[in-house]
This record gives structure tokens, C-alpha cells and sequence, in this order.
């Protein structure tokens, strides 16, 4: 099988996961209480219908280094999914970046109206907390807490949601010093790279890895967003519309300050080379094991050449 | 002491472990990472600074009637808080209700703006399960996780979140047949009632409470949301900005059915007495251990008169 291939095999996975767990009663069956048809739409228009799902992709085959399958990581595959989707819904808001499109499509707040879209992304960041709370996701109760916590601490205000509020502070209140190439390589290691990070750890903490297996993931994770945030500042100047699936150049319309605006494209291609070898040589303590996790490091650098 | 005196403690014991835990970072001692500045004060304002802390109350009074300490049930009213205070946050947006002020002092968004708020109400609901992960919640994982899967249902699309979207799908798209007040009931029930309704049951799940005394516990919380809410809409006909601290006659001025405006305030005011009776009768398991929780049914009832 291909890397594609499996990408494509676990996206598929999540998509029927995300399709049974964000259904007619979201985790529910118990109560008669049907989610509100028009917000059960959004949260289907937020979550289905495609996406590389390369988040869950992550959680399955750092848990697939310690022996897991993909049934036993594919829930918390799918809380991380929702919480992902639920950063879109809230990011595309007019309030936010203000995009009206998301793969082609509508975004949720342009396909029902901002108020849904508000109160989808909450639902979806709730559910995750109830989907990982879950037996189905681990047997053991410290594990199901040590995924919560540090999910919780990636998407929070200290991670995730840091990250968006240091991007939009950037952009809307100008005042502010100058963007510097660390600046934004933390913000970035927040806005994009918790997720990133959190994904690859979350496979250690299924798998009870030990603290020297979680620290080499977490160095994987970190490298690995970090070229994941420069190839797609790399599409944002290079691309094209049909490759992305979205307006391209937005970051140079906004005025917004990436780590290739700052760098030129030739450092920033340099910097993106450089942290693609050190997420794989985090993976050298896992031997053979890690050969799609270092695919997956190719696919991220690669993907705009 | 008072039972007015005794609510004022516990908003004390609650104002100051949410100015701990909504810290320089929240919950986050280990790290170097700050909270962007802006967002932080963010989630100070619209955490601290006042409210009846009512639901930690509950929390703490419920985990009482099982020999808990303040201090054993105070981290997860504080997590309850924390989802209470992001939904006001949310709730408050120009696409949601357009509040611009919030107990007499300007709401989140208007304090700060758009993008701040709903990235803080985001990172406050986040905040809420990391809080509900750590050992100081409870020794027990069991428990621990027993809180977190009650509070995700019962803030999410199948509880309080779901409340809101019936809500204001009643009053934006009226193409939709006429509010009857079995319909009120179930949107209030979800929209207020489910936050109640879960902090009486935290007390059961904390304490260690079987079948039955949970049981109790959730009738009490329901008749006792109910009392809230139809006391709220008394509030919204008859009171006066001075004594509620917002506008008055708002639902009125949005043409939005209340159980008031569909039953009259006489019939209302009956049904107020019912349900304030029917969450004290919940409470005979208890015996005289209840005697807060039966003030505190009083108390709401009685807050109008």
C-alpha cells in the first residue's frame, strides 16, 4: 500500500467514525432527546464530506508503534478530528478570517448563518470531551484522563486557542512591535502545531509509552507542524486555487506576516527541509516501525513541490 | 449563618479558585508559555468580578448531603463555572443575543471585541474538562471521568448547547409552527436546566451516592432549573433594571415566547410553586442534610417577590 493509499484508508475510517458519532444523537442513545435538526446539520456539514484527516492519521500510526490497530485509536482519533473541525467553524466566523469557503464549500456559518456556526463549533469541542470520557477509546480510566488533559492543554489557552488570539492580535492591532521569525514560529507552534503535537503524543499515551518514547514523539510532532505550517505558507504564495481548495495568497491580501514573508522563499524552503530530516530522526529510537510516520514527514515537505 | 450569607461564602470560595486557576496560565505552572495577554484578560473578565456563583453552590451543597468538603467539591463547581461563564460569553455575541453589558459592566465583546470573545468562551470551555483531569477534582479516575461524560452531555448539542439552538431558531426563522409551552419547557430544560440539573447530580457522583440518591437529585435539579427559569421570566416582566443589572422586558422586546408570555403570570406563578414544592419533596431521601438545597429552592422561587 501506498503512503496515499493509507492516508486515504484512514480518512476513511474517521469518516464513518465521525458520521456514527456526530449522528442523530451525539453519544445519546440513551435519551430521547434528538439534537436540534438544524444544528445536527451543521455539525455534519463541519465534520463530513472529506479532508486528508491527517490529524487522525497521526494518532492511528503513532499508536500503531506500540502494537495498537486502528480500532483501538480510532476514537481518539475522532475527538481530535472534531476539536480540529471545530477550530475551522469558529476560524471561518466574519468575526474571525472571515472565509466563506472551506474545501470548496460553503463554510458552516455561510452555509446556515453565524449563530449556528457558533454554537456547532461548541458542540463539536464538547463532544470530543465526551467521546474520549468513553471505555471504548481506552480500558484504563488514567488513560482516558491523561488524553483528556492534554488534549485540554494543546486546544486551550495555552496552546490552540493562544495561538489563533497571537494571529488575529497580530493582524488587527498593528500597534503592536513588528513580527519577528520567532514570534511567529511560536504562535505558529500554538495555533497549528499543538494539534500536530498532541496527535503524535496521543499515540504514546494509548500505547503506555514510556517518557523517552512520549518526549521522541513530541519532538516528531513539533518538527512536523512546523513543516506543515511552512508548506502551507509555501501554497499560500505558490498555489493555486484548484490545488488548495481555498483563496490562496489570503495571508499576503490580510497583510499577515508568515514565516516566508520574513524569510523569502529560499530560507523558508531550507527551513522546511531542515525540520522535515530532524522530525525523522526523531523516529530513529523506533526503528522500522516508524517507516509511515517518516512518509509522513516526505508528504508534509513535499506536498507543494 | 444565613442561607444569603452562606451563598455569599461559597461565591467567595468560587471568585477566588477561578482567579487561581484563570491565572498568568491556566493550569499550565509547568510550562513557559504565557497566556497571549489580551485573551487573558479576557477570560478574567468574563470569569471574575462578581455573579451568585448558584451553580457552585449547588455543587458544593449537593456534595455536602455525602459529608464533602468545600474544598472536595470546589475544583469541579469551579470547572462548572467555567462552562457557565463561557456560555454567557457566547451567548452574548452581536449573532447570538447582542448583549453589550453583562451584570453592569460591559460584556466580553464589547470589553474587547468579536474575535477575543469567542476565542476566550472556546478556551474557557476547554479550560473546564482540564480542570475536571487533574487528581485535586477527585482521587478517584472513575469519578473523574464520571464528571466529565455528565458535563460534556450536558453542555453539548444534546444539553445546553442544543438549548440555545432551539432558542434561537424560535425567534430568528418563525417560519416555524407557534411556541406551546410544552416546547418552552423542553428548550429551557436544555438551555438552563441542564447546567442545573448537572451540578446537583456532580454532588451524587463526587460523594459516591447510589441509584436512588442520584435519582433524587436529578428531579431536584430539574424542578429546581425550571423554578429558575420561570422565575427569570417573572423577573423579565416585572422587575426593574436596578434589581436584575440588565435590560429588562428584553425577551418581550424580541417577541421571543416565554412560558410567562404563553401561559399568563398567574398560571406561570402556580407553576413556579409547583416546581419549587416538587424539587423539595426530591430532597425526603436526605432528611435534614438538605436543608440548604431546600432554602435554595425557597430562595429561587422567592427571588421576585
Amino acid at each position: 500500500m501506498t503512503f496515499s493509499q493509507r492516508l486515504d484508508q484512514i480518512a476513511g475510517l474517521t469518516e464513518a467514525r465521525l458520521g456514527t458519532l456526530v449522528g442523530t444523537k451525539i453519544k445519546h442513545p440513551e435519551r430521547d432527546d434528538p439534537i436540534p435538526p438544524r444544528l445536527l446539520g451543521a455539525l455534519r456539514h463541519a465534520t463530513l464530506g472529506g479532508g486528508k484527516r491527517f490529524r487522525p492519521f497521526l494518532v492511528i500510526e503513532s499508536a500503531a508503534l506500540f502494537g495498537l490497530s486502528e480500532r483501538q485509536a480510532l476514537d481518539t482519533a475522532v475527538a481530535l478530528e472534531c476539536v480540529h473541525c471545530y477550530s475551522l467553524v469558529h476560524d471561518d466566523l466574519p468575526a474571525m478570517d472571515n472565509d466563506a469557503t472551506r474545501r470548496g464549500m460553503p463554510s458552516v456559518w455561510k452555509a446556515f448563518d453565524e449563530w449556528t456556526a457558533i454554537l456547532a463549533g461548541d458542540a463539536l469541542l464538547t463532544v470530543a470531551f465526551e467521546i474520549l470520557s468513553t471505555p471504548e477509546v481506552h480500558e484504563s480510566p488514567e488513560v482516558r484522563l491523561a488524553l483528556i488533559s492534554a488534549l485540554a492543554k494543546a486546544a486551550g489557552a495555552a496552546g490552540m486557542v493562544g495561538g489563533q488570539a497571537l494571529d488575529l492580535e497580530a493582524e488587527r492591532l498593528p500597534s503592536r512591535e513588528a513580527p519577528t521569525p520567532s514570534g511567529i514560529l511560536h504562535l505558529q507552534s500554538l495555533k497549528t502545531g499543538a494539534l500536530i503535537r498532541f496527535a503524535c503524543e496521543a499515540g504514546a499515551i494509548l500505547g503506555g509509552g514510556g517518557p523517552d518514547e512520549r518526549a521522541a514523539l513530541h519532538r516528531y510532532g513539533t518538527e512536523l507542524g512546523l513543516a506543515f505550517q511552512i508548506a502551507d505558507d509555501l501554497l499560500d504564495v505558490e498555489g493555486d486555487a484548484a490545488t488548495v481548495g481555498k483563496a490562496v495568497s489570503k495571508d499576503a491580501a490580510a497583510g499577515k506576516a508568515t514565516l516566508v514573508s520574513l524569510m523569502g522563499i529560499a530560507r523558508a524552503r531550507a527551513e522546511l527541509k531542515r525540520a522535515e530530516q530532524a522530525a525523522i530522526d526523531a523516529l530513529v529510537p523506533f526503528g522500522a516501525k516508524a517507516e509511515t510516520l517518516i512518509e509522513a514527514a516526505r508528504f508534509v515537505a513535499e506536498r507543494n513541490r
